[in-house]
């Protein structure tokens, strides 16, 4: 593992590290944020998956999580959105497939298999180096994430509902599988029995019997992806046939960028803090 | 004046626009976050001022100044560093010239002093570009900026000081004519003649006897430019000598990026805030 950065920030340290991944045959880099309390304990940790097209960066940027982070206590990693590098397979004009586009599932086709392996990198390889190199407590974790990522969030939440005690979402990509954007892709990776599809698929898994206790949804009502991709509606009438408290808000005049997810990401870090034991 | 980018933030919205500058002979974009007070009544303005190789864009997506601005009820207006464009003098391979570091000075040498007019775009023509555009009170105005825009905020502030009730700076260029980063820059806008050099110099200003009520500087005691182009004790100096109440905080361990200047924006708009009737 490679440090690429530190830098300190409300008091805690921003760190970007690269390393040789197994799971996605390539180099990855993602983000850290300790927070100050990571001095002198274990902290919680907070995983943010980003949307298409970003990598670790742009929530490190723009997503303002830091001051939140640090106020409560809680570390946030940010891992990149997809396997990247010269070696990997992409459609470069594509911005729904390929590099920046993983869906943090393990692909099964060739010859998208051999790298795009984003659940087993995220849940596995990348969670053990984080356990052995921080000061994290592996037995207090959230995920959180952003449209593609919110997918991703809620998804690996249902399938480990122990494992992650909180999940939340901002304009989350909630049923992939009839998405306009992400039925090609799943197409690829996972090939064209729709049965292999609901196991990435969060109203599927919904409807498939697993089940978290609450989520958070935060959405524009400016997003130009509303109706098209999102329909959050989708997740809300899943959760309420499956008891899942859902507290879905949908915020007015709020599109999909970061100004959104921006200006709702401290209520969402107090929402996992909460329940996180901070 | 054309509207680039619009999006809501923080109850308020988030613009960038660009126009065609006479001071600057060039098309300028800047931008301006109303508050949601903005939507009632005429806001104060603060304006920030970025640093060597920074364009409007780099506070707006990493100096997360929105929560504060909107809380306080404060427009931030954040301008370009320098003019832009194929016509537009330039040293491609330097950083510390050129565009991207036009120093917030007008220049009087060829060729420069065709387009860099920094000092009279922002005071005057952006001034009254905004005052007539946007529900702004042009009445309570404040002053900051990192770094070289420091440099700016501090001289622009000490210049006119009836015009800009507050100014503050995160490790702010406070000597340029001796900082080995504007020296040569401050020969090729201004001449060799180093008496010109002295009225876009904060010290030589005070010496000078220009004066403000009271200044804030923040600096990172990891700032790598801390003991070379920095050296805030220069302006600690100068102020003690001239009874002007200066608050210097040096942050240990904080460097010069926006890591740094993120995690003190809030206590800099509260400051602001507080002397612009907010």
């Amino acid at each position: 593992m490679q440090q690429v950065s530190a830098g300190k920030a409300f008091g805690g340290v921003q760190h970007v590290y690269s390393h040789a991944s197994d799971a996605c045959r390539c180099d990855m880099t993602f983000a850290i944020y300790l927070p100050p309390q990571a001095g002198r304990e274990k902290v919680p940790v907070l995983w943010y998956l980003s949307g298409l097209t970003c990598t670790h960066q742009n929530v490190m940027d723009k997503g303002e999580y830091r001051r939140a982070a640090a106020e409560y206590g809680v570390a946030i990693v940010c891992p990149d959105t997809s396997p990247r590098g010269a070696a990997v397979p992409d459609e470069k004009d594509n911005w729904q497939f390929g590099q920046g586009a993983g869906f943090y599932l393990d692909a099964t086709q060739a010859p998208f298999s051999q790298h795009y392996n984003m659940q087993r990198y995220v849940l596995s390889e990348l969670t053990e180096l984080i356990g052995a190199a921080f000061p994290v407590d592996l037995d207090r974790q959230g995920v959180f994430g952003h449209s593609m990522g919110g997918h991703g969030a809620l998804t690996f939440a249902l399938k480990n509902p122990r494992r992650f005690r909180s999940v939340s979402a901002f304009a989350p990509i909630v049923r992939p599988s009839i998405a306009d954007w992400s039925r090609p892709a799943f197409e690829k990776y996972l090939g064209p029995d729709e049965a292999a599809w609901r196991a990435y698929d969060a109203v599927s898994l919904i409807e498939d019997g697993h089940r978290v206790d609450e989520i958070l949804v935060d959405q524009g009502s400016a997003d130009p992806f509303l109706t098209g991709g999102l329909r959050p509606w989708l997740l809300l009438e899943a959760c309420l046939g499956a008891n899942i408290a859902l507290s879905l808000n949908v915020r007015e005049g709020y599109d999909h960028s970061y100004n959104f997810i921006s200006t709702f990401m401290a209520d969402h870090i107090a929402w996992h803090a909460g329940r996180l034991g901070r």
